[in-house]
């Protein structure tokens, strides 16, 4: 949960090029980067973009403190102490751009652009990574499951086997940012306002002679927010009737239990039966909640079953997304100032997809005028102009420019939003609930088709003629330079 | 990296729970709980304890904030005003016993047991839980790598993939203590003492007009600490190349290159090629280190075919635990107050494994005097004699009884150490060197068929008799009751 005091979150490497650099008399030079990703994660279709308030936070407080310092001038690297004056001094001046969370983002566009001295943008690298890595994947993961939930209410649960603290909390804030209804965590729920859940652990049946005294007890506390854990002993035989029992007690006092709660088992027979009972019983008001290591899988199997579950308690599998628990975002130089022009820089790479596109560059999404829906992400440098919107668009596959349309009737909306400019926050951070709705909106502009979660299409990317020439020429040029 | 702050860092439910005891009374009920895991990660023969600075800190701090308290008053769960002022005066008053960090842990034994009050030891729960489970995980999974790695250096790189801030800061803690040799990560190094590494990225090179001017200016600051990364254009004709024409010219001025640094392509062919170039120019002194996303398997692989590697950087696969990121740690209610006295409680479950031991336990690791090395755990009730260590321990399968053997002439060594004893702390937290060589310490006990990686051989955790005989009839009992 810090945010101060995080100047030293980063790698060595970045503290040892800003020497070399200031040693160097290149430290002021100034540099363009883009974080983005190559490859969505879990065989989706889009990723949900999330941590740009963590990274505000972090821009914001960045401070190297008197500590920080000492610990500097220890280091085997010797640096020098006029460096250190330097740090000590050191105020993140530049520009940041970013998508804003909660949009939908796709492999190889700029999420994040930095733009300022090659001392402050080498500086941010590995916590905005951290940051954006993380909390992304998270979201994504949780709308993934919201995409299999249906009407169903989400509720996060993972804490005690999240990867630490700040991976418990920011990972709650991403789940519900991307549609979970809350989450068990409090902390999470007292710093970002999200609702909170809990009833009670199997320790509290055990904690008493029995079942019926445990539940009894229990729904005198809390009579409106009852939800009763069925499973310590036997959940048909044992904790369904004896929640049943409690339920009758309440309705004695004019108030209504919420709901049952199964936690191993098979969930789906449990579930319909414990309906059945429920429903003879009268109890048609009582919802059931399902937790046990669920999945977007486990969920659409269980519904596919019959299921019926109303709630879905979500832990590990989401906490730490299981399947695929690191997002590889990568933060690359994509142009830098010689002579004092800015001039576009290419990384080659013996892999194809892993060859950076050259230059300072914007995200526009093109949507159909007449669908409302998206049709592409298209990017382009920022002095170009786009066509108006009453012209055409050029659109064509990066990898296969033959494959090209031209698209007619388009609005087309700036993805990256300024955050920072000349070290100032000139951006207003959004309301959690805003950020919601946002993901909600954004979620209304894609066909369905792109949002499964198997074998989604792919949605275009694409890149103007003149960023798509820019990266050929660069190409050839390095080829010419290194050939044999 | 907050430790002060987190009494809201725990799942509603605990707070439910707390508030339905202090209701009915029954809040200073005395209860213990054991922390344990069921089944060890990434198929290895064992797991490395860590957590235990973390816990100790946490509840050190553990209060309610004035924030959390006015949190706390506006839940719909309407808290009583008079149970939020006993949150107010709440101070972690019980006693905590715990493996020490680095220790060689197993399935099914208590890795940290907490005695108090049942409010004391429900609030602890989540985050003691996420601690040890996030921390031994990591530590195992570096202690693994470790085991592949024979006397090769090996760098942690992970902080960008990691999953959020404190899992990237306490995951290099983690795997610092199980044997890597260092970090990437400088608040890391800052907070523990841990050595960093860190030598320049692939955007060092981009800003200069030529490789060989960025080597050249990297090592003219750092004589004395080069490792220059090779890969950013061709790796055998212009990185090596380049190199090594910087390394003569700092062989000029009476300075050794450090290494160079191979990050991309088939490190096997690479690195022997290296090795190779580097030889034919004399700079046998200069090592080589690799990256890209290494694990233990990768790392054998690598070494099988001959690579010739020195030092290991190793990030995504290690800080995520990508193969296995979450350690499924329970905490359970293994004894209770009843009438005044403490009394065993059991917790049944359909699957066998899940059925928990009754009671309060001690863990002592039974070592041969002959061969010095570990024959069993062996778990009883504290108020057994151990049998004297001249005497005869009779241990058998827990799940198999029939399969038993007797000990003589063995080391009973007790491996929970007390940590609080009525809320105060009587345990002096060891420095982290001396962490690291108690793990060393501790693998030297153990005959190699249980550390080695592919399906080492199971190590026993046997249960004393009179362990074993209440277990066998609390599950007989229930089983009585709950027959049809």
């Amino acid at each position: 949960m810090l945010t101060a005091g995080l100047a030293l979150h980063t790698d060595k490497y970045q503290i040892n090029m800003m020497y070399a650099h200031w040693i160097n008399g290149s430290h002021r030079t100034r540099a363009v980067f883009e974080g983005y990703f190559r490859k969505l994660p879990f065989g989706n279709g889009y990723a949900v973009f999330a941590g740009l308030e963590r990274i505000v936070h972090y821009i914001e407080s960045l401070r190297f403190s008197d500590e920080d310092i000492a610990y500097l001038a220890k280091q085997e690297e010797k640096y020098k102490p006029e460096f250190l004056e330097e740090l000590r001094r050191f105020r993140f001046q530049g520009n940041i751009h970013s998508m804003k969370e909660g949009a939908l983002v796709f492999p190889n566009e700029p999420l994040i652009r930095v733009e300022g001295t090659i001392f402050e943008t080498q500086l941010v690298e590995t916590a905005l990574l951290n940051f954006m890595n993380f909390q992304t994947l998270i979201a994504t993961k949780a709308s993934r499951i919201r995409q299999v939930a249906g009407g169903d209410t989400l509720l996060e649960f993972g804490t005690r086997r999240a990867q630490e603290a700040d991976a418990a909390v920011w990972g709650a804030r991403a789940a519900y940012l991307a549609g979970f209804h809350a989450t068990s965590n409090m902390l999470a729920g007292e710093k970002f306002g999200i609702p909170t859940k809990g009833t009670h652990a199997h320790s509290w049946v055990q904690t008493f002679r029995s079942e019926q005294e445990a539940f009894d007890i229990f729904a005198e506390v809390m009579p409106d927010q009852v939800t009763l854990l069925v499973d310590t002993f036997d959940t048909l035989k044992s904790g369904i009737p004896h929640a049943i029992a409690t339920a009758k007690k309440l309705e004695a006092q004019g108030k209504r239990m919420n709901a049952i709660r199964l936690d191993s088992g098979d969930l789906a027979y449990l579930s319909i039966q414990a309906r059945k009972m429920l429903d003879e019983a009268g109890l048609h008001y009582v919802g059931i909640v399902a937790s046990n290591d669920l999945d977007e899988g486990t969920i659409l199997d269980l519904k596919a079953q019959g299921a019926k579950v109303d709630t879905w308690g979500v832990g590990t599998q989401l906490i730490t997304a299981a399947d695929q628990p690191a997002l590889g975002g990568v933060y690359k130089l994509v142009e830098r100032e010689v002579d004092g022009r800015m001039v576009p820089t290419i990384k080659i790479s013996g892999n194809p997809e892993k060859v950076s596109t050259p230059g300072k560059k914007d995200v526009y999404r093109i949507i159909s005028k007449g669908s409302g829906k998206a049709i592409a992400d298209y990017i382009c440098f920022p002095e170009e102009e786009m066509p108006p919107e009453s012209g055409k668009l050029k659109l064509f596959n990066p990898l296969h420019p033959y494959m090209r349309k031209n698209v007619k009737n388009f609005e087309a909306v700036s993805m990256l939003e300024p955050i920072f400019q000349n070290g100032e926050l000139v951006y207003e951070l959004p309301e959690l609930e805003e950020i919601r709705s946002y993901h909600d909106a954004q979620l209304g502009q894609f066909w369905p088709e792109y949002l499964r979660k198997l074998n989604p299409e792919i949605y275009r990317v694409n890149l103007s003629e003149e960023v798509w020439e820019v990266k050929q020429r660069m190409m050839a040029e390095f080829m010419e330079q290194h050939e044999d």
